[in-house]
Order: C-alpha cells, then structure tokens, then sequence
C-alpha cells in the first residue's frame, strides 16, 4: 500500500477529464444527437437509439452482490472498474450506472459514483443535481399531485374517493417527518382534508416509468395508465382522466435522455435513472442500457442491492420491459460483508476472522443459487478492502473452487481497470465459453400469489410468502381490475434474504410477509411491500450534510 | 395587422437561435468562464464579475408597471423589447429578467418569458426546469427542513420549540393542499408531531439570498444566518447552529451563477432568481444584474408586478444589498390595465371605452408619483395591445403631456425591437438629459414601523399601517433581537394599490393591515404581510398543465 491514501473526491478533482465533446466525438455521435450540460456531462438524443437500430447489441454484464453492509459492497466501484479494466484489455466497454439519490447522499451511505480509482466523473455533479432528473421526477411528481387535490377541491368530477388516494408526494431527501401528514387543513379556502405522505423521489412510480419506457411515446401512454386513486364505486382513476398525461411528459422530456459522462481512465459511462432496489425495481433506465450496448462491445450495468433485490427485478422485470439479455451476472462480495454475515458486530469488520467469514459463505452461497435458477453465467468478484487478509481471501477462494463458482478478485478501488484485468479476462472468457440459458423465474400468466411464492422460495430461500388481511383485500382489487398478469416488483430490506433486516446469513425456515400490495400500472408492475421496509428513510443523528461545504476555491468538499 | 398571428410558442420554436457558444465569443468571455447547458443556454463563471471590477457599469433601466391584469401588463415583453429597441439604435444592451416559477406556468398565468416578438429563447426550456436554479433552491430548502425535524427527533440538543418552528418547507407548484398541515404523524419512528406548512419555491428566503448575495462567500455567510426556528427560551436559532450552510451552500453552488441566453433577435439576456414580488422581493439577482451592467453599456431589467411591489423593493432593498444605482424606470401601462381600474369587468377589456380608461388613469399617476418620490428619470411605456384604439391611446398620451409625464407608445410584441425604437430613443435621451437623484425612501435606522408607514403613505396611497395582535407581539421580539435596522419586505397583493385586491384604481382612505412580521435575517429583511396575501397558491378549475403536451417531434406544444 505504498500509495498516499486520498478521499473518493480529492482523487476524482485531481482526474483529467476529457472534455465531454471530444468524448462525443470518440463515440462517433453526431452535433445533434447530443447536449452538453457543463463541459463534463451530456444528455443524449432520444433518436439516438433508431439511429442504431441496426447496429447489434454488446454483451451486457449485470453487477450485483450479496446483501450488503450499510456502506455498500462497492458495486459500483465494481461495475466502474470491470468497465476501465475491459478497455484495459482492449474490448470496446461502455458503463450503464443508476443516478444518485441526494436522500443517502446527505444522509448515511454517500455518494453513488463509485469509490478509489474506479469513480465515474465529475463526481460531485453526479452525486448533487447531475442533469436534473430527479427533480424533473419530485417536479413531475408533486404537480400530479396538485392536480390531483386541486381537482377535489374543485368540484370532484371525477368522484374521486379522498380516502382511496393512492397518489403521494415525494422529494428527493430523507424526511422522516413527511411519511405521514394530513393535509387540506386551515378551512375551506385551503383544499379538502385528508391524510397522505411522502416518498422519497427514487420510489416514485415516474422513476420507474422513466427506467422502463423505450421512448416518448411510451413514455406518455404509461403515464396515462397511472392510477391515482380510487372513485366512490372504487373504480380505478387515472393520469388519462385528469388529462395530465400531456403535461408530465412535457416535464419529463429531457429527463427521459440518456446522461453521458466518464470514468477516471475516461471510459464512458451512461448514468440515469436512479431507483432505490429494496423499495422499486432498482435498475439504470432501459434506453440507456439499450444504447450503452449499441456504443460498445461490452456494456457493464448494475442492479441495487443484493441479487435478492435489484437483480431479481433486472432478470424479472426489467429483461421483459426492454427485451434486454444479459450475458453474464457478476456477484459481489467483500470479506467484510462476509464476517457480517458470520455474525461480527459492524465496527469490527477491520479485524481479521476466517473462522467468522466461512460463517458467514452461506449468503454468498444463496445468491449463486438464484443467478444459476436464472440459467445465467456468473463471476464471484472479491471486491478487495485494504484490511482483508491474505488468509480470509484464499479461504473464500477455496470454497468457490469446492462448489466450483468462479472467482476473481479485483483491486479496482486501489488500482483503477489495472486492479481488475484478471476479472475482466474470466468475465470474457466465461461469456464466450459458458452455455447461457437465461429464463426469467416466472411466467407473466402465473397468479400473483405465485409470482410472489417463486420469488420467495427461489431467491430469498423463504417457506413461502403470506399475505396480511389488507394485502389479501387488495389482491382482490387488482384481480377485479384485472392487473393480475403484471410482473410483481418486491420491496424488502436489503439487509438480510428475509424481511427481517437483523436476520443475517443465510436465513431458513421463515416466512415473507407481504404487508401491501400496490398497483403501479404505468410502470407495469405490481409493488409487494413486505415486513417493515419504508418507502421515505430518515436521517440518522450526524447526517452527511453536516460536513459537506464548498472552499474558498468553489470546489465541493466532504462528499465521499 | 398584416402579419398571421402566431402563438409566443409557435414564434419562439421558428426562431433562428445564435449557438450559446457563439453568444459567449460576441460578449468576450474565456472558455473557463461559463459552462454549456444544451446548446442554447450558458452559466457564467462567478469569478467573471471579479475580473470586470475595473469595467465601467452601464446604466440600468428599471422596468416596472401598474397595478396588472391577470395576464400581466408585459413588463418582461416590454423589457426584453428595449433592449432588443437599444440594440437596434446602436447601443450596446444586456436584458436582466426574473426566472419563472411553474407555479404559475403550470396554473393560470402562463411563463415568463416576453411574448410576441420580444421573448427570450428558447422558451419551452426557461419556461419548464430552465438550468435547475429553482430545483436547487427547493432542494435546498426542504433538505434544511429535513435536518431540522431530525434534530429534534434525535434528542432535540438546541432545545427548538416545536410550537415555533418558523422554517416550512417549499414545492416549485401551485399546491393549496400543503399550505397547512400537521407533520410527523404515525407514531415515534415518524418523527415529533407539529404543524406545519409549504409554500412556493419563489417565496423561499433561500432565492431571497440568492438574489441579494453578492458572492459564493456572502451566499454562504447569509445562509448562516437564516433564523429557522426559537428555542424554549424563544432565542432565535439559526442554521450555524445546525452546522447546515456548508451543505446549503454546496446545493447552492452552481445555481448562483447567473444564466446566459439571448432574444428573438439575439440580443443577450441573463435569467436569474426569480421570487415573486408580491411574496416576496421580486427582483433578479444582485449579481445577474451586476454583471449584466460590466457586459453592456444599458441594462434593462424588470421587477415583478406594478411598481408599488417589485420597483419599490428594487429601490429600497436589492439596491443597498446589490449598490446598484437605477438610471430611469420605465412604467409600463396598458389601455386594457387602465380600463379595468376605470371599472370594466375583465370580460370586456378588448371593447374601446375612453371614458373608463380615463377613471383608470389614477392608478397609472400614483405609480408616477411614487417613482419621482424616488427622485429617478422615468417614461411611461404604452404596451401596445391590438384591440386598444386610436383614440384611448391619444387620450391617454394627452393626459401624460398634461401631467408632464413622459409617454412612449411601445408595438415590441408584434414587431420586436423595431416596435421599440421611439421607446428606446426617448429612454437614452431622458437618461442624458434628466436630473437623476436617486433616493431610498427610508433611512435603515428608522424604526420598523416607521418604514412600513413610508411605503405605505407614499407608495401605496395609504393612510399608514395598522399592526395585528400578532404583529406587534412579532415587532417586540424582532426589536429585542435586535433586527429593527433591517429594511422591510412587503407581502401585499398585486391587484390593488391597498391591501384589498377589489380596490382598483386609485383607492384613498384606507389603512393596511399588517398581520404578519417576519424575519428573514438571511436575505436580510423584515417581511411584513399585509391582508390576506398567501405564500402558496392554488390551480384554477382547469390549470394550464391541462393543455400542454409534447408533439410527434417531441416538441414541446401548449404553452405561452
């Protein structure tokens, strides 16, 4: 470790970008297909894509992990680094990331734009507005929402039913305070009374419409099939109804276009969409992995959280909305989340434990199941942390070669693409040489209450799902309003394969308990939110906030 | 009237724009001084104003109006028809306009961006999220919001007052629903309890200190200062104390660099901050208007609403903050505007009625009144309207020559600069030629009250100004917390000279009430509230939104 240790953010200002039009022009991508936002990040036409439409598609590489600690298992540094170390190897890479949430940004996790030398930039743009999709979204959002109220207030043509609102509010920051708020009050000039709340921007359902659509047009007719709420006779009311649709495209336009920026060794990456994967779908946009795999050879993408959560719905959901096949899936997976998973108290996971990290394998273990009932080839990537010992990981590699899972471990944080050639050499040989027979796990025509049992059974190693009195009244709703041939999009903690976000490891014998179930029709999917997962976090005591500033220079500091 | 009548959109979207880059080359700005945003729109550098500390300022034309319409009287048409009239006479001038809220783009008023042939292009873009100045200001703001109700779910160690929280939270939309509401509700993980409110972006202190802050260090220095709430002991406490303006100040960073775009016939405008002059200080930014005056030999720029709200806080507060020292204002009035105030029902302004026009006329001499009482050069700018007829503009020029009021018919909408040129000649020639003796109204060591009863004796026409209960409870703690020396902002209705928004014309005999007093120690003045003017509006039956859409093109369609 012979290197000066420096932070996430001094090592990305010290980066020299190449300016965002010579990456344009190396990505042979015409004047008008494209608009510069700054001189370091772009937004990408939407024709862009018909353009390419004979162009054939890359290989793509889906980056996902076991369940994480609370700092994350560095997937994106992972995806970041496996993308700079493909070009390294001399294939054509393009990276496909999700946006950032200013919500973790200022409140616990960070930052979401890798980590060391494997970081896509300008760092601090990207982890702050970016481009400003996600307020396009809260924007978007919050005006369906006032024409939701204002429509009450005016008259109730629509006969809507106040208590069968289903439309919230969202900002893009976590507040605890606004999950659950009655609003309307203050007399009769000030709308009608009523309880509702907040979600935080990423679980909005025009988050996932924005990462689902295939261009504008699809755009605006899923934001027509939104249903806001419920009539006196409990008939579904929609986007179309109150002639919204329109409008909220209008909003969302530019937001729809895919964001262009660069790694620190100048790899391009395509950032948007950002949703969060314990409580929505947790994919980058399909447009921009669709064009990502018209831009290179090798498109490396990622899906939030463990592989129970993000890419579950990647190979579930997101394959279907954008008939996208993966080719291979990368697992990540750190000693320490490991030693976690062999029950060592968080602080610490520093202290070497081979003995508490075989405990902790049987994580690691299920999740390669589930990639492997998806029929996929799959790597195990060691994501490697300055404090892991040389004996932990040659246990770890052991017990892979005994259950005869690939492994590779990767030094990208440290080192950039060099730290991840080795990786980038057996992904490429594993896609060429290993057989492919990717299937989604369920059938769109299966019952919902089956979708939901495949899932729980086959990914998170469950007895079954049960549903509560409410969830049981609702599936009833959506059988009636005939929504029960959607996908199903799982809201559960990211901590544990269960709902049960202490139950670490490898859990066994227990149940899922889906507590609701919601529609959300223009994004296609029906949302189960099982045990106590919330779709609004809150900050902790010290929030990130506090040490964030700007210096004397302008620069951002205290953003990691 | 031979030329087909085409919608502001239809005129803006067949404009043949200059390339921002392009604009930037004509104005002599380094490539390190401002940024791309598409290819139509720029931020300037905040360095830029440093580097011109030695250039000359240009002389500054205030454009303000009379008591408006609805639709507006077409100050920003008006503005940006001048300078585009300037140009065409061979001065060299620079537009500085308000940015527009989708409050009321969304609602009922439409953008903001001129009309006709006098408009800032592109307009779709600065009339919808423009560079995301607004979307970071309501960031901002409620992520301060957020990190106030979590200290006091995390142990409360400022000891906040619940009942006392002054800080509500901010939505860029016309949402009465959220003006009252009850907050933290569904038990201890969701936060404390308490009442609470939003208003509109527009209204937030944080766009006050925005406009008003002269750099990235005052911004931040200002921030500090924002008083959110009282402790049990009712000391103020601010945002230092939640350590928070660092954060506030990175959010900030990139919204206080003032936007660059240009006219239908290219001439440069820059866009900046835009709070609503009836809530609010109502003017662009200090720095946006700085600049603007280092770029061009004439800056012409607007306040919002008649000159009793924007033009007297211009004159009184963002002059002290910004030192900048108008040359002349310009008063806009239109024949429909003084039809109304002679009595005519909205419904029937196009019809011709000298008679009612001339019963409007008191409004238009008390605007006069109130800008000489300024000591400043002004003309009165007739926004020419296509049903207004020979005769009421005679009429009315008579009555101006009568009263020794400059007067100048202005055609801008229909003809774009061209329809300026006599406006333009007569305003450089009143500038050589006219005594200017430019005076602040009140002194700040005058006491609160005393300020208020200035503005409104002699702006508004009032007898003085009555306090509240509430209010004279409010000036007792602002006199104890020593922010009496503050100049004040007035929050009073648009419609009307008095705070009664039926009062049109010349209202005599009358008191304002002031219900409210608050301090906004950031920005750095007193806001008095008057009436029953509100900080977030409502939609209208059927809001604007309803009618914009995107086309085929994907071209924004529907709005104006």
């Amino acid at each position: 470790m012979a290197r000066e240790v420096k932070s996430d953010i001094e090592i990305a200002q010290a980066c020299k970008m190449m300016k965002i039009s010579e990456l344009i022009e190396e990505l042979n991508i015409h004047e008008n297909d494209w608009e510069p936002y700054g001189h370091y990040k772009g937004k990408l036409s939407l024709d862009l894509l018909e353009k390419h439409q004979n162009t054939p598609d890359g290989k793509v590489i889906l980056v996902t992990a076991i369940n994480p600690t609370p700092a994350g298992e560095g997937k994106s540094t992972i995806t970041v680094g496996l993308g700079q170390a493909l070009n390294k190897i001399g294939k054509k890479a393009v990276i496909a990331l999700r946006e950032p949430s200013l919500g973790p940004t200022m409140g616990i996790k960070g930052g979401a734009a890798g980590g060391g030398y494997s970081q896509v930039v300008p760092m601090e743009d990207i982890n702050l507005h970016f481009t400003g999709d996600l307020h396009a979204i809260t924007t978007a959002h919050n005006a369906l929402a006032a024409m939701v109220d204002n429509h009450i207030h005016r008259g109730n043509e629509l006969d809507l039913d106040v208590r069968r609102i289903t439309w919230k509010r969202v900002l893009d920051i976590n507040d605890r305070s606004l999950r659950h708020i009655n609003i309307g009050l203050g007399g009769p000039l000030h709308g009608i009374p009523r309880e509702s709340g907040f979600d935080i921007t990423v679980a909005s359902e025009i988050m996932a419409i924005l990462c689902l659509a295939s261009d504008l047009n699809d755009l605006k007719k899923r934001f027509a099939r939104i249903v806001i709420g419920y009539s006196s006779n409990q008939k579904p009311v929609t986007v179309k109804d109150l002639e919204a649709e329109g409008a909220l495209t209008l909003l969302m336009k530019d937001a729809l276009k895919p964001n262009l920026v660069q790694t620190l060794e100048n790899t391009p990456a395509l950032i948007h969409g950002g949703p969060f994967a314990n409580i929505a779908h947790g994919c980058n946009s399909v447009m921009a992995t669709k064009l990502a795999s018209k831009l290179g050879d090798y498109v490396v993408t990622e899906a939030g959280f463990g592989a129970d959560l993000g890419a579950e719905k990647f190979l579930n959901i997101k394959m279907r909305a954008g008939n996208i096949q993966p080719s291979l899936v990368v697992i990540v997976a750190t000693i320490r989340a490991l030693k976690m998973h062999g029950g060592v108290p968080k602080d610490q996971l520093k202290n070497p434990d081979t003995e508490a990290m075989k405990k902790g394998l049987g994580n690691l273990e299920k999740h390669v199941e589930s990639i492997r009932a998806f029929g996929l080839p799959h790597v195990v990537a060691i994501n490697r942390f300055v404090h892991d010992s040389e004996e932990e990981i040659e246990t770890l590699r052991h017990w892979c070669g005994e259950k005869g899972i690939e492994v590779e471990l990767a030094n990208v944080w440290e080192e950039g693409g060099a730290g991840g050639t080795a990786l980038a050499e057996k992904v490429v040989h594993e896609i060429e040489h290993r057989k492919n027979q990717f299937k989604p796990l369920y059938e769109l025509e299966d019952s919902l209450l089956s979708k939901v049992n495949t899932i729980a059974k086959t990914v998170y190693g469950a007895d079954g799902a049960v549903l509560s009195k409410e969830a049981q009244k609702q599936l009833k709703d959506i059988q009636t309003n005939g929504w029960e041939h959607l996908p199903v999009c799982m809201a559960k903690t990211q901590n544990s394969l269960s709902d049960d976000p202490t139950r670490i490891g490898r859990p066994e014998n227990f149940q899922i308990t889906i507590r609701e179930l919601k529609p959300s029709i223009g994004a296609g999917f029906i949302v189960a939110l099982t045990g106590s997962i919330m779709t609004m976090p809150g900050l902790p005591k010290r929030p990130a906030a506090v040490d964030m500033d700007v210096d004397e220079e302008g620069k951002a500091t205290g953003l990691f």
